[in-house]
């Protein structure tokens, strides 16, 4: 009477079914076609927790020996293209498990003691994603590392600060550059910080109650390289919150909208240097592309995609915390919709993080543009000021008296430095000739010398500093 | 020296490049993987802009003749198949226009007059949308359909209604079932009202500011049936906003999402009463799966997995808005990433919807169960409070009393019906015999015969009014 | 025995409950400091209501005037500061209903009759939304005149136009503005569909079931102002849809996200157009604010907080989707959670487009700057290849023969205007002296004569058309 | 000529403004009635960086003496409420700096050297949050100590534990309890990791290139106590950077809609637990509130109004990612929008988890009725599956086995354990009279006695590491 429910699934999913899913239902709920792609963390778990079951005296060594065996053909399988992916079978698990149960019999239909889908598919979920994690971490080195060397060639090159998108004080414009290592950093950073939450094995919790079979769970733990900072094995505590929780995966998006906002903002900016009313970069001809109409145009398509791909990701971050809120314990279907937008999180992210890498060797910086543009805007209009404190004066007076030179050199059409120095002593007698070092570009730019200022000095530094962090 | 520029994509993207894309940015900025798709509207417009050009004698008949020809044979190739999607050819624009170009040479080099991507793209994923949201309102009938069905069979069937997920007053099954009605109505409105935005020719627009050919875009609105509701053409006014508006996506999907958060709300309720807690329906084992560890269970997959997938369109909403904020005029390459989550949105709305009218004819009512449960809760309360306040009461003292009552009905582990005449007048002494009456499930049920409530009398006018409107 | 349910509200709920809330839950769950700006349209219905009561017999004569007297003077107590909101009372309805009672006695306990709190905030949001998307409607079409008075004005000002923010083709930067009036003009187009399905009467519904109450809700509807385009009195149908559907609290803050997307994407223009590497435009100095720090700063901070102020408002959007999804019917205490996000979207909205008509007003624009920039990007290319096309080359031939030309230029650093003739002809023989009016700026504008194109004749057509639209 | 810029703010800006701001500008762009709030971090700031001005000899010790004495009266003034905020002063910076001149003359104005309100605000709103986040962390283990003081009452209460909502295997109440503490210990976690990019000084990097003064921006991060996790000095490390980054505000937005998540499950679990249907709890009175209209309603507004707060806080991390996409570097106006998101966050879910931790207290739980329901569903056909196991059977074929034995009890109306032991033979042989133990709800609970299994010896172990982590 008994057979394996597998073999029957196409007819109905159990003996308790009075009739088969309907071809409809069978495609909306598979999920074979998208979770194809966690196999190898599958057949990886399979193996950790077959040789655990055979150190509990659970299955024998020749079972385990099947299965080492049979997960060993299916790999060669999938990897050459063989392997025949059923959507009457659901999803990776059956998949793998119902080709093992062909190819070595009973030992195969043994695997899943003490086991469920639930914990299997977090268990796999979680090890693809430590691998992807760690492989985000790489490509973000490599982007901050190319960051590093344009900044490094730019420590003394001028460009116009803004803030408000207006003229504010000069800055290097390796300085500059130097900020979004900063921002690569910290997304680096909260990246080490969510692996621990990834990297702890739900395996044994069986289907959302822990289960009856003396499982050594912090032996799969350790098999599978799910240990702490501390070298312990690290497994969830709760079964029904191991099935059940995807806090990893929002986390994960969360941090990646981070990086793709960071990406939006440089892109933002390269777009509008790359603009023939700024002219201070050109991106080489292989990081743009024509018009079907416009025979001049070269366009600065891959910044403009990166900053639109924010979308993609930030609706990711949305669309699986609206999966999640108000879910009741433990594992339910709609956890299944956690994976796609996962899968393409990591596919934007690790894309985008290569192909900027790869774009800031291609900048063209364009030092004459850039210094012409910061002499626009009175740009140290705020070193007047402090000069005027350094003889004396309080900020607020400061600030005050040099508004009123703007504003006559506004209206003569002159920058500050082009204002003779007996003008300038109207505004405040105890203006002397140094004055012009100090409102020329270079002067102000190298009077930033303290930690976290633009003074080449200081840029030189950062560069050390990131170089040695960065290995 | 002058050479077709389609021909040598691969090296450069025109004569002004110096190097050709690289095989990542390729890759990166490529859409012909996904906006193939797109490819029916595709030749569907360029054979009305080639009409319009033939009549506007821009190109001669034989071009024009030979331009139809062209697109026969394409469209039969890619029917069948056979055509060849090359990535060096980006997107499905110029991988149609170059296969015609081979095909009908020059003639095929003449169809991209006073026409560019840009007004090529937005026409193309109009007239898709189109398509589909006229799709959408025909499922959203039949999902209606099959609710009034059920809503009708269960005029009469007792369900305890609840606010606060507690026990309120009784309701019709029927008329719990005509509030999705409503919603999924509200939703077909919204399709209509947004289609006439999206039913609009940006054609002739060409890049960004219009084109020097004597074009006649009303015609071309005409040939695609374009037209408003009174008939007229509808033609973007301006070549700008008509390039770069992609509202009709955001307000598309915001619509969509509405769809999925009322479909959220009955898989929630689905889920529910299927639950052996309340009991009150089963789902059909077609829409049902098992577990791979407990052989007892019979899940209600379907509804689960909407109720997931609610996020993901609500997602693409949020990747569609973050990607348009901010953007100048006019197109950005950002707006290519606006295909994916509108192919997707579509997607799933329809497979969502065919499945729930599939559904609705599965679910099997088990009308005691509901009864039982309406009997809980004190569901008459309020028809106690109603009732005294026919006898003179205001409502508010008519609410204190009857909640005095019902504290002692709790203690007593008893419901208001089961309470003694002589005990219920120790509340309020105009209580009399026909108290019971109003006190019973029943009795409830048909009082609330006005419009929009629960009797069945009602439920039966509605299920009328939804029939002659559904058509 | 008993009284008035409210009287002892500090107490306990009512007779039913054995202890008073705990005063942190009665701050968290009341809503009464901010839903009692429904104050008005709460009274506007409670005397709908009230005197639909009187017209059914089910109060009298006296009780209707004795409740218009006492909302009479609630008005007027809160217009004038006096009247005091109590947190005990939990909501605008309940403080508006007691002080009621206070003041007439048991006509105010009768107010309540057929009715619940659930029907009459639904109708209370209703009215008052309705009225502000009026005010939004205005405003909206305020804005569009503003910006239609700086169009006409630049009718034949040139600016560059961008794709990809790379010199695409010259454009009026009237038509440029007027673009923006398509976008506002859709977003008003989107407020009236959706005025419709707000603008529908849930009064009636009672608590969720609708009511043994003989009233006239279509008496009532009329009495409010809620009819449909045919001016029939619009009554929700469905009693649990009516109190539980928060649809058109969705529906207005997507669109209201269009609206801010529009207003973001304006103000990024406004930022980059004020940028000193633009230059094509200065705010006046009272949309401007200064530095600390800088003395010389003059900031566009209008704009640049009003495209921030789009992510309060989609933020709102997402929170309203997130509420709603999964909830079972009918009313859930979770939908108190509406008002604040529509309110704040409201009162974003409002600023922002008035201080967005008032601000386009004060709008300098400096047309040599425009035009200075639009002969940077080689922006008649275009018009070179389609006036090779009228001498009969195939347009993607002219594209490629056009883009050797513009190598050559940007190599000798002049314009393709600036080639001599016989140069030219080294392109292609067919080019003739009068190639020079095509490769002018103004030759170029003049060209794009076509319905929705940029030439100064169509932009003033369009500003009539708009003026006749807007009244 | 020159006087204190702060003086005349409502006349210009500064000397360099022609008019003053419109009045409509002014409400729109002020934040002091809301970031008055940072009042306490604002004085707290300026304190370290009066210290250190003095330190470096920048200001005078008379100097500095006046400017403590000056911030003593003011947080007097504001503690009692005497402080006069201004709308023409902006934000909380200019008028606590106003106030601060007015009170100390000079010294005053010297305050502001070496600083911008960009930097000065990055640290307010840093050393504001991080004291909030201390407080939340402090709120987390509050309510981790109350569910672990539940959960341990319940070690052994039998619950039905579910998956998809279905009856799947018993679980302990307490275990299920348990699972949430594991949630607010991970909320707990990413708050320490997420503190250290917090607690970093940005003060030092002035308007946004740094500043000329020899400043020592480690005396100040060691007065602010903004050190890394060795003790050292923790400053940002790039001026232009650390005015224009707001990651931590989204970083902390998105742990926050996390916290909220998990609120929303329990919530989702405490509305279903406490309906008449489930019956397996009932809520303290003071949380719940009764209906105007139902005179038996007793609701459990607390978790369904938190779970509606889901969607505000997930709102707010909306909102700021869409705030910082796209935003060139480096302080932008736009910024200025981060504050009452991150604010009301705070507040929600402050209030929130106080909340929680109280109503868990209050929480009744009614064991008999979730046993009751435990029996409903074949809870413990896994046990028999497994017990077969146990006999030899793979697991797979033992799956198929006991659905037929299970659809057989189904159709008998009965419970597995209700089958007598020759017709459970007939399924298999194996089987003998200790089944029956295996499938009791007492015995499934308890064979689960693996780390992490719901076995009551393992839920009282990690109640007692609970209690140790929690101190």
């Amino acid at each position: 009477m008994s057979t394996n429910q597998l073999d029957k699934k196409s007819q109905a999913w159990s003996a308790l079914f009075s009739e088969p899913m309907s071809d409809l239902v069978k495609r909306y709920t598979a999920s074979v076609f998208f979770d194809k792609r966690l196999w190898r963390a599958d057949i990886q778990g399979s193996l950790a927790h077959a040789d655990m079951l055979n150190a509990q005296g659970l299955i024998s060594a020749d079972d385990l020996a099947s299965i080492q065996k049979g997960m060993a053909q299916i790999t060669q399988e999938i990897e050459s293209g063989q392997f025949e992916w059923k959507l009457d079978l659901e999803d990776v698990h059956l998949n793998i498990e119902a080709r093992l149960t062909t190819l070595v019999g009973d030992a195969g239909k043994r695997l899943h003691t003490g086991r469920s889908r639930n914990d299997q598919v977090a268990t796999d979920v979680r090890l693809w994603l430590r691998g992807e994690v760690d492989e985000l971490g790489v490509l973000l080195t490599a982007l901050q590392k190319a960051l590093v060397d344009v900044a490094e060639q730019n420590a003394d090159t001028i460009l116009p600060g803004f803030t408000h998108l207006q003229v504010a004080q000069p800055v290097a414009f390796g300085h500059h550059l130097l900020a979004y290592v900063e921002m690569f950093a910290r997304d680096a950073e909260r990246l080490v910080d969510l692996r621990k939450r990834i990297n702890r094995l739900p395996l044994g919790s069986a289907a959302l109650a822990g289960t009856s079979y003396p499982l050594d769970r912090e032996r799969v733990a350790r098999s599978l390289g799910m240990v702490d900072e501390a070298g312990r094995p690290a497994v969830s505590q709760n079964s029904l919150d191991a099935v059940s929780d995807r806090d990893f995966a929002i986390e994960f998006t969360a941090a990646a909208s981070l990086v793709m906002v960071h990406i939006s903002r440089l892109s933002e900016e390269l777009i509008l240097w790359m603009s023939q009313s700024f002219g201070f970069i050109d991106l080489a001809d292989r990081f743009c592309t024509g018009s079907s109409i416009m025979p001049q145009k070269k366009n600065p398509d891959v910044p403009e995609l990166a900053r639109g791909k924010t979308g993609r990701v930030v609706g990711h971050l949305m669309g699986l915390i609206t999966l999640m809120k108000g879910q009741p314990l433990a594992y339910n279907k709609d956890n299944q919709e956690d994976k796609e937008p996962l899968f393409d999180t990591v596919d934007t992210l690790k894309d985008t993080l290569r192909i900027f890498a790869e774009m800031a060797a291609g900048i063209t910086v364009k030092p004459e543009a850039m210094e012409r543009a910061a002499r626009k805007g009175y740009a140290t209009a705020t070193d007047l000021a402090d000069y005027l404190v350094k003889k004396g004066l309080p900020f607020r007076d400061a600030h005050e008296v040099v508004a009123h030179a703007v504003k006559d050199a506004i209206a003569a059409g002159v920058d500050l430095s082009e204002l003779p120095l007996d003008k300038l002593q109207t505004y405040n007698p105890a203006i002397e000739q140094d004055v012009f070092e100090v409102l020329s570009l270079r002067g102000s730019l190298n009077a930033r010398n303290l930690l976290g200022g633009t003074a080449p000095e200081q840029v030189r530094a950062q560069v050390a500093r990131h170089r040695t962090r960065l290995g």
